[in-house]
């Protein structure tokens, strides 16, 4: 399978968000991620890079 | 390997655009994208959705 783990990034830091992450829909400002399992997290933010080969996704959460 | 294959949508097809993606770095309103061999492609689209099972990035290119 070949799914990849979502962070958050947080300053420095990059807080796992998601495991398994299947598909990713964005949605006007916000972020539609499902897990391989069917699971949904919603997020408001933007994608900042991806390494499908390390299976990471880094996302940035919006600031209001 | 888990890299996935880059289309661009163009109306109701979608065109390959690069096989074997291993990173996207979006930049301001492009997308750098690198395969597995190091050979890049930019961009200037969005994501508009990512299915990692299926091995699919699908990237609108924004209109100037």
């Amino acid at each position: 399978m070949c799914e990849a783990n979502a962070f958050l990034k947080n300053g420095d830091r990059e807080e796992l968000l998601l495991e398994s992450v299947d598909k990713i829909t964005p949605e006007a400002d916000t972020l539609v991620l499902e897990d391989i399992f069917g699971q949904r997290k919603i997020v408001r933010g933007k994608i900042v890079g991806m390494a499908l080969v390390e299976h990471k996704i880094v996302i940035e959460e919006l600031q209001p």
